[in-house]
């Protein structure tokens, strides 16, 4: 199996310890290796770092091959802008070698959290074998803990196959409080984790069929490799969901029940960190003094608090976030009015 | 009229940005200049730089001679180990030129607001020559404006003398609720700001017969200096209200109205910084979004704040303190822990 890690995420999510050039996957956010390092280490030993793709930007190529050195540096691909998932995967897939293409892919998010990477690995495992034998496109879908949100549901048709497989009847965006809460007491929904399974070559020829376009402009690219960068930027910008996952008939997945979570946001970390006495959860030089329930992280001096709840109060070298944990999905906010203030370097 | 400024204070209160090196009265809390600085710009031309007097502790002095260079520097008086108020103005005044001390004295705090320094002047020059004319020990109470429980209080004898100056009964430590609001209603109390007048002369004649363990350590000091250090650490610690102005039998008051706050919490300079529409007060690179009624206060760095209420925020070069407004008193346990943990660093 080789595994395909998208990492060229530029999230904002977790300004101010996040930055363009220091995004979400490349930062230690629950321990101390990156979460993309984390990847990397929970694929073994069933995917060794040699059969490991990363697909990054540019920008980013220099910090992500420090942060894998295992990995060979022709695997760790590098976008000559951000197009979305559907060009990533299409480009990442059509430059690996005949031979690894005629096997099982798994693509992987290099920014989530798994919590049992034992689980993780036994059902991703299981996915490739049934992949392998049966050719088809599979994606694995996290069974809900909660009525989150903030995550797309994959609805299930009804009845399971052989070792569990079951189908999936229609991606579902974000759902509103009281939708959330029916899918999850259904029992046949379960969360889009963006992880997906096919051999190689049956995924181009499936992006042949449902995006020419797509298709043909990475057939240019491998014909005139020298015209990468003018050509990557006239693929269509699309995610791999719109693009392909949603329009294919028949896709499979396996419910995984690993811990996981995709760390949308400081909330989203502090329910992952181990709690202190007093439910206040992070890292770093910090003094927390009649105070319950905040996410307190420091990667740069100390940070007080006294008599305050539920925050997120995060301190870097040149910023400070203080914001309600309920609104941390927010900070794009903030984001947006440094921006306008022309504040290019917190960024 | 000699003007005495008490600036020896190493007060926690505005801790983080105060430090042990730094403390209230160097901080340029409201504007561009220093508490200290602020005390002798707003004596001119009632008193000018020649004429001033300043009692602080060796390692402030330095800071200090450089915050005020017109003051001469044999004016500025540097206590070997702070003893309180008494032993630092006792020894002060000692110090003086006889021809000084036949004179009036103010004793001033270095680290109070006034936001009205004409009014000041105003009251300030009318006690100075009832205490050169009547040579009495006179302060000046403001005028309450509100139910403070942080403040003492003078509490008035019934009936005024010529040009509205009161008796003072009795000095009243810091009251309950209840009764600070019985002493604003009543018209009878002023809050105690710490500023005294008299006669250079008669205030150490006071002190010899008051205090004659320190009058008599004041005298060793001024016939052996060379002993100084020795001798100020034997004279015994109290404060000026309790070994003096609380025995007097007659001390006189006049009522000052001229916006002063001792600034004596985060609290207490919010109330008086011009908020922002949203009712922020504060300083520095500060982005607020959907944040109200918060002060926020950044000398290093830009701080970030969404959807919070009545917070006081402070970042500096190496902390940041997170507490609500009507706890930033209790700053303090913050001190305590962070001694605890041997960070004198930060202190």
């Amino acid at each position: 199996m080789q595994a395909l890690i998208l990492a060229g995420g530029s999230g904002t999510r977790f300004w101010p310890l996040s930055r363009k050039r220091s995004p979400k996957q490349l930062l230690a956010l629950e321990g101390e290796r990156s979460l993309l390092r984390d990847t990397l280490e929970r694929l073994r030993p069933l995917v060794g770092p040699e059969s490991v793709w990363v697909c990054t930007t540019e920008a980013l190529g220099e910090r992500v091959r420090a942060e894998l050195p295992e990995v060979p540096p022709e695997q760790i691909l590098l976008e000559p802008e951000g197009r979305n998932t559907a060009p990533a995967i299409g480009w990442s897939v059509r430059s690996m070698p005949e031979a690894a293409r005629r096997g099982v892919v798994a693509v992987l998010p290099a920014d989530h959290r798994v919590g049992d990477a034992a689980a993780f690995r036994d059902t991703l495992e299981r996915a490739g074998r049934i992949v392998e034998r049966e050719d088809r496109v599979m994606t694995l879908g996290v069974t809900p803990r909660w009525a989150e949100t903030g995550y797309g549901y994959l609805e299930l048709a009804p009845g399971a196959g052989p070792e569990g497989v079951r189908r999936v009847r229609r991606f579902v965006e974000k759902p509103t409080p009281e939708n959330a809460a029916r899918f999850v007491a259904s029992g046949d929904y379960l969360w889009n984790a963006g992880i997906f399974l096919f051999r190689g070559a049956t995924f181009l020829e499936v992006l042949a069929r449902l995006q020419p376009e797509l298709a043909a402009g990475l057939e240019e690219i491998a014909a005139a490799p020298g015209r990468r960068r003018e050509l990557y930027a006239r693929l269509p910008s699309d995610s791999i969901d719109y693009a392909v996952m949603e329009r294919l008939d028949a896709i499979s997945t396996l419910p995984l029940d690993c811990g996981w979570s995709d760390l949308g946001s400081w909330e989203a970390l502090a329910e992952v960190l181990p709690p202190d006495a007093q439910g206040n959860t992070g890292r770093g030089e910090v003094v927390a003094v009649d105070a319950r329930d905040n996410l307190l992280v420091s990667d740069s001096g100390t940070l007080a608090v006294l008599g305050v709840e539920g925050l997120v109060v995060v301190r870097t070298g040149d910023a400070v976030l203080v914001c309600p944990k309920a609104r941390s999905q927010e900070v794009r906010k903030i984001i947006a009015e440094l921006a306008a203030r022309g504040r290019g370097d917190l960024l």
